[in-house]
């Protein structure tokens, strides 16, 4: 793409968060282009106006060819922009921050088209390209400013949890332990939450399955 | 401008809000150019790559020219966007936040060079151009969910003020009394509020005044 004068690039970049193995994990894939071609970063695109209706269209998109895989929540945080982040010239990132729920990281890892790898969140252990490292940095305050105002991640569970399971997500997110008595009561009358009245099978003192309601609220904004 | 086909058309829209006779206002600019000729606005325009160094530049320049201010506190809280917002073609409003100190408006008011007016943030009494009406609410909830929070709009404040007058401006953002005891406590220990050993003067029982520290937090994204 042209270097351009009067109108700046524009893509959306998308960090995208999911729990495995109890830890908060974001998605990186190896560019396969230039500018930093081999580079690890937040999977990301131009916009396209032609195909795309929106910018939060251009996200899906570009997490549908590079990952094959539909997000249910995205959500737009921040710009990054101005002469020098990328450079092709004058550009504007808009970040989307989006999670998967944990029992799909499995089949999203399988169906991948190009190299991809679940980096730790707090520290991914590769230089990003761009301003990515900014990037991630600001989506990962974001997410955990909202846990800690009480937002619950429901987003990140598979359809039916136990409360432990819904604490040990928070717990991944805030990186740091959670008082479970505290925990509990703020659950408590909470909307968002729906008892099942199944429980866990297979195991020794099975606890009750949840799920989210209808139109829960994460978007503290 | 030529309808973009490959390029978006990339445009900063600002609330610049502030406090007048008691009231959160907001400044609206009637529209001197089509689209949308002589419809009441917020200040805006587009972003000229050869000219700003980042969209706030753009935004900065932008209340330079219509209003002939500098605004300390800038904040982009959202992009608008999609191929049907603005007859041009496709388009992305970066929407930005800003506080205006009450203390300036007056010198501002003189200084307009268009029709300009402080209109009332919670019912502007103008259909507004394009989906201002839409971003006016959601920079209006945006602010009311910062004061909800305990944010203090120190930006909002002249030099020195009273903790009455600070009380007034946070009731006149939420739209509701807050109780005196209650919002008291609130400030004890707050790290952004500095004693300046000065009193009103011209009043029969001065109320100490204050001043913000420097480099106080706003930003509770």
């Amino acid at each position: 793409m042209a270097s351009p004068k009067l109108y700046p690039l524009v893509v959306v970049d998308v960090a995208l968060f999911s729990i495995i193995d109890g830890d908060l994990r974001v998605l990186l894939v190896k560019r396969a282009a230039e500018p930093e071609l081999g580079r690890w970063a937040l999977p990301g695109g131009a916009l396209r106006p032609d195909l795309d209706a929106s910018l939060e269209d251009a996200a899906r998109r570009v997490l549908r060819s590079k990952i094959s895989v539909d997000i249910p929540h995205l959500e737009d945080i921040r710009t990054f922009n101005g002469a020098h982040r990328d450079p092709r010239g004058w550009s504007i990132a808009v970040l989307y921050c989006a999670l998967l729920p944990r029992d799909q990281v499995q089949a999203l890892v399988r169906s991948k088209v190009e190299a991809v790898e679940w980096a730790c969140a707090a520290d991914p252990g590769h230089r990003l390209a761009f301003d990515h490292a900014l990037q991630l940095e600001h989506a990962l305050q974001v997410l955990r400013n909202k846990v800690d105002r009480h937002a619950l991640p429901l987003h990140l569970m598979p359809e039916r949890f136990t409360l432990t399971a819904l604490q040990r997500t928070c717990e991944a997110i805030l990186g740091s332990k959670l008082d479970k008595a505290v925990f509990r009561r703020r659950l408590k009358g909470s909307a968002d939450l729906i008892e099942t009245g199944e429980f866990e099978r297979g195991v020794q003192r099975p606890a009750m399955l949840y799920r989210a309601s209808d139109g829960f609220d994460f978007d503290l904004r």
